[in-house]
């Protein structure tokens, strides 16, 4: 830990860097639980999986929807829990599994909509860090993260341990053992967390930003938007997060050279369907950060150009990892401008929406 | 049409006017072609429903996806094409309704989503402006929203056409005659359109804003993506769109006293779900505006807040008329700036993505 980081936004920054010790427990306590679950759900074939989070359990949901369709070969949608709790809808879900993800299990919204898809007939999992809450006691089946209690306002621990539990989780129903990498990744957390130096210069560069952009596709797209929520939630920064593809189809008209944009550039297909969009952001001139184990990342810190390498993983895999620098830099910019990431205005840990 | 609407920005704002004339033309002509497409759909009985869009046409999927939730009573997804575009996924779509959303028909990867989605098994649907295109020829289904040519770059005709149609053929898909209110829907926008003081009046207040919020919940949040994307890509504003749930979860905190916020707020369910929405905006000490033909909207204008009221039509129909003044204001705040919203820096009017 950083000088300073027992003051204000201590407890993130705690959380941050527990967090190589909660994939690590995850991988040791949580793997059976969760392969026991995963038979289940495969014993039912399910026909379509239906995702549902909000803030950053909402990114993990995302990130499952790409397994899902990828992996799984199923097709998946992402839950507008109003549909059910303000419309009432009662859809037909037989052959349908149901998962709902949130760190707290408290949310009224996803309580009542889990509620409702289970008595509509579908298989319902609850993946939380709280297996005595409303959520977990709601569903039939229940994967508990295991990432201990997260009391900073910004999920950090829960989020990647929300992803790797997913990835657990949807390998085992996919009949599939998981990448033998995922063993490494606590070490591998371990390592960029303790090379915070680059992180903390390229917060200098966003200290006087008040917009800003994150850009990525696939497996990554999540990582884009969960760091765009944390820089909004902790630096109060207009972060706004776009697929690579839909930055093309309008937003890049407001990109121009002081617009500060974060791309997140995997090694893998992902990454390489990045290529395009990284040079329409170079001919706006956008002030330009890539992110990630690509080829891309590579060249560009060898030009001497802005980015931040990461260890090269499977690309199901590296959201685990992309998202940690980017919760430090969120963490340093909240710090250098006064503000405190634990207690962000406005905000409490458990927010109820209905 | 206004002074001054001939020279820069001509085009888009001949294109807004337009728009009573297609929705007319639309109900018109379009409503037995889509009858015959939704009998169709009805008797292969879909048990899930997938969309695909760009832009735009993603906003339009959006507001499907509540029609198909909430009136079908299926389950639905938003594609993200780069599953099968970008990863070459080859999910079971048995049982599955595919519908692409596009204006011009011609961006490849909906084209290609499309062809695996038919491929699948899916029943594939394109609902487009050229029945000529790729995606209209490649899929077994077509419904044409006969908006005519649109050459501005920011889409608005063929916005609520998309919508019309939409609503049309999941209301012929569910069996149902669609709500008679629909036929005065040309008229209403007409009126709209024709009240345009207002709108010019609160462009004012953004003349200077480099970032904006946009709110909703459930068929006004299509609104508040397409408000945000018009802004963006003609003013160059950084707006961002968050359902009125999803904003207390974390993005709350970086609203402040200047952070202007549009709240689209219709008479309904989804309006009245936005009030505790509305009373934290306004603990937040928000710039506040509120848009549509909720009870807040009237007990706003009552007081001498903010506000634009719209006229009252079933929720379900209140999209069609609520982006009309969003999409002018969009047009003022762009021309007060010195753009050009017919030819958007950077963009061009078929974006090209894979």
């Amino acid at each position: 830990m950083n000088a300073g980081e027992t003051g204000r936004g201590g407890q993130m920054a705690a959380e941050i860097a527990e967090q190589p010790a909660v994939l690590d427990r995850l991988l040791r306590d949580g793997v059976a639980e969760i392969a026991g679950v995963a038979r289940l759900v495969a014993a039912r074939r399910p026909r379509f999986v239906l995702l549902a989070g909000r803030g950053t359990s909402d990114h993990a949901a995302l990130y499952a929807k790409y397994l899902v369709e990828v992996r799984l070969a199923l097709p998946a949608g992402l839950v507008s829990p109003s549909t059910m709790t303000v419309y009432g809808a009662r859809p037909d879900l037989r052959d349908v599994l149901f998962v709902a993800v949130s760190q707290s299990g408290g949310s009224p919204d996803l309580v009542d909509s889990l509620a409702s898809a289970r008595s509509c007939g579908a298989t319902t999992v609850a993946v939380t860090n709280n297996p005595s809450s409303a959520l977990a006691a709601g569903a039939e089946l229940h994967v508990d993260v295991r990432a201990g209690t997260e009391r900073a306002v910004a999920a950090t621990k829960t989020y990647t341990a929300e992803l790797l539990a997913l990835y657990l989780l949807f390998a085992g129903v996919a009949e599939a053992a998981p990448d033998p990498a995922v063993a490494a990744l606590p070490d591998l957390a371990a390592g960029l967390l303790a090379d915070d130096a680059p992180v903390a210069e390229l917060a200098s560069r966003y200290r006087f930003a008040d917009r800003l952009v994150t850009t990525a596709r696939g497996y990554s797209y999540p990582t884009a938007r969960e760091a765009a929520l944390k820089l909004m939630e902790t630096s109060y920064l207009s972060a706004q997060a776009f697929s690579g593809a839909d930055l093309l189809h309008g937003p890049l008209a407001m990109v121009d050279e002081v617009m500060p944009v974060v791309a997140v550039v995997p090694a893998g297909r992902g990454g390489r369907a990045m290529a395009p969009v990284v040079e329409r952001l170079r001919e706006r001139g956008a002030d330009l950060v890539v992110v990630g184990g690509g080829d891309e990342v590579g060249a560009r810190t060898a030009s001497g150009e802005a980015a931040l390498p990461l260890p090269r993983v499977a690309e199901e895999l590296s959201p685990v990892l992309e998202i940690l620098p980017l919760q430090r830099l969120a963490w340093h910019v909240a710090v250098s401008r006064g503000a405190d990431p634990d207690r962000p205005r406005a905000l409490s840990k458990v927010t109820e929406t209905w």
